[in-house]
């Protein structure tokens, strides 16, 4: 890291150093709806006069045992677990709602790593169940805990992946040698126009949730356990519409008002993301098996271009009809695609360098994808809306499958002319962890 | 504007240029979820044949009609309607997001302004109803009229409300005698640290709908509508939950954990809307009775500085307490608030500084608030979350309401050592429009 990196580091840490949640998030849980449930019903205020003033939110943690069982019906729909196999986020239902954070590592050893990441373990379980964090929510003389702008909100499916990128490898923390092969330095691809302020990262964070204001809750919070160990690097939110807000369960739209995650593989497909996504005993390094890398890559959309394009044009870039999703030629969204199918002319009905034909290739390499739209207001130098696609995949190995075919995109793609890639990050995902264990605990 | 803005803006202008939807965009209602239903059913499937290559949405237009009746029902809960005495998102209930726009015009004549509000008014009165725009979607060798990422969704209680700034009344469309006296220039504030992209324009947009996506195709629409006329000068994304994410209706809880809206008036009290929100015949220029003004800050929370203070300060700062909502001394947050009821120190329990009592001050003063919160990735300078609040609020005459509410609490306001007002701008609203008519009829 340069030293102007580091000077920056220095001071982004200064700025975000605030009162910590502690190490014991998970000493009193106490779900966000339990203790609106029990504001409802007045109990703090029958309970103030004999806690004193000091004591509202002690009166919740005591009254709380007796409602946490009413409570677990309703939220096992909103919950997504945070402890298994491997790590949620992945295959897993994607949420309606996409935080991405990157971190910086501002600590040089690797204790001081792994402390870090098992604080973060225990506070995501907790803000996967919806629970406040901490247990001094209720003393007037200290910051409280837990932020608090989730409480009274339900788990609303969060799920927080966490991934190392390439420079978490590098000489400060002793780890060189555990560098997985397939963690490659990302190459430059055809169509970059990358900028540092969306770029790499030492560690890679993907927060879910159907509910914009939980998944911030969940990356402040995790950025105030970070006080002095990292700092945020950058961060993109993202959104998408998906089953719960369109009935017939269409695959949605992205910002070009076509569907897309038509040809994603399906993620209950056991075999298949066994092959495709999870890393596997003899990989490489054993302590990824039950990972997968995630790549993300922040994909502007040239909105104004785009808008002015036809539509034989615009179908003709993705391969696909706009209104039904159908391939070229096709009627129904799902068919199987033809590439080597001739229309009347005797070229391809679906163009050769259409999205579609060059992402599919002959079918060998596959990826899963889980794609956000976003809109982040405007670039003020070009006076166009800064909105497009917040891009994540996993993969088996990156240097099989997510940069041969984006080579391929990069240099013939058709939808180059209408977007450019302004940021890019691999990270290597930790395998799932158990109650008890904590993230990269296979690592250490 | 300076000769460096009018650079800019045609630099903008050029960007922007796309196909427009056309004006009539209305000639061929179709809901964006008859377009789903009938794909679901291959219906574009059976006629592709009969209709050839171009004619697949040209089948969804023909077949239309037969369906447009049996949506009906569904909905009509998730419509607002677009017409009326007054503009809707004003009084009527908030959806969960917020895009705002501000737009400055490029047109030097009254007339195509007039053609501008024209063709937006068509517009947003499809786009309420979650209806496809224009007629041009079934074209190949045309660019879609409507952008088509909203396609399949619902109506999603999209509001549009518009209002012009006080740039608007300069001397290029000769209406500065129309000014009203109430659009004054906003003040300088205590706490502003304003900047010019967020600040200010000739005509503001807020757009509120309950789908993210069918937000942004909102104003992208309207952007493409505009094109040649005006360019976008700044947009804020903001999101919040209201009762649909919790089950108990619960206020909102802002981003700095404490509930936020509980002292706002109620918008189903026509009375008190007409005392303290629609302009009155009499109360100035004839053009804006059943208007109101409409003020947007954005104002930025020093998360990292809040996270560090203690909940007594926190709930000090703000005269409630953070978990009930209730004023400081209360059990319940919709108590009466008695502000010189003392502690047993002999001082006031609700702290005169607090944002509260300055706010409230002696009750003469109110305001209808509709703020949401947003979160826009990081300040690459400082590393901090770039997150806050996107206050809107509307009222009679901000002389009497806005303005010295704002002095005050930009003098005083214990809140003030946390927030940061980094934007502003304030736009006097037309009355509602009545269908066959548009927006800023009465002052044209």
């Amino acid at each position: 890291m340069s030293s102007n990196g580091k000077e920056r580091d220095k001071q982004r840490e200064q700025n975000q150093t605030s009162s910590p949640p502690g190490d014991s998030v998970l000493e009193k849980p106490l779900s966000r709806r339990d203790m609106l449930r029990l504001a409802g019903t007045g109990g703090a205020g029958l309970l103030l006069g004999a806690a004193g003033v000091g004591g509202i939110m002690g009166a919740f943690n005591r009254a709380a045992t007796a409602t946490v069982e009413t409570a677990t019906a309703s939220k096992a729909a909103d919950t997504i677990e945070f402890y298994g196999e491997h790590q949620a986020g992945i295959v897993t239902p994607a949420p309606d709602f996409l935080l991405f954070a990157a971190f910086d590592l501002t600590v040089s050893s690797k204790e001081e790593v792994r402390k870090l990441f098992q604080a973060w373990t225990k506070a995501s379980a907790a803000l996967a169940k919806g629970q406040l964090l901490g247990d001094s929510n209720d003393r007037l003389n200290l910051p409280p805990s837990d932020t608090g702008e989730a409480a009274g909100l339900s788990p609303s499916r969060t799920t927080i992946t966490f991934g190392v990128g390439a420079t978490f490898f590098d000489a400060r923390f002793g780890l060189s040698a555990q560098r997985p092969a397939a963690l490659v330095d990302m190459p430059a691809f055809g169509g970059d126009e990358l900028q540092e302020q969306w770029t790499g990262g030492d560690i890679g964070v993907q927060v879910n949730a159907d509910d914009m204001q939980v998944a911030f809750h969940a990356i402040r919070s995790l950025a105030r356990i970070a006080r002095g160990k990292a700092v945020l690097r950058w961060t993109q939110e993202g959104f998408q519409r998906t089953g719960k807000a369109d009935p017939a369960g269409a695959t949605p739209r992205n910002l070009m008002g076509f569907k897309d995650g038509t040809g994603n593989p399906d993620a209950k497909n056991t075999a298949k993301m066994n092959d495709i996504v999870w890393v596997q005993q003899g990989d490489g390094e054993p302590w990824m098996a039950g990972g997968t890398y995630m790549v993300a890559r922040r994909i502007r959309i040239r909105v104004e271009v785009w808008d002015r394009s036809t539509l034989g044009d615009q179908e003709a870039t993705f391969g696909r009809h706009r209104d039904s999703g159908a391939p070229l030629g096709g009627s129904k969204e799902f068919e199987a695609v033809d590439l080597k199918k001739n229309g009347e002319n005797g070229k391809p009905l679906i163009p050769v360098n259409s999205h579609m034909a060059l992402a599919r290739g002959d079918g060998s390499i596959e990826i899963l994808r889980r794609g956000y739209s976003y809109s982040s207001g405007m670039d003020h130098r070009t006076g166009q809306l800064d909105a497009g696609l917040m891009f994540v995949c996993f993969n088996r190995d990156p240097r099989k499958q997510f940069i041969p075919m984006q080579q391929k995109l990069g240099q013939s793609d058709r939808l180059n002319e209408y977007i450019v890639h302004t940021g890019s990050a691999m990270f290597a995902c930790f395998p799932g962890v158990q109650p008890g264990g904590y993230i990269g605990e296979t690592l250490f």
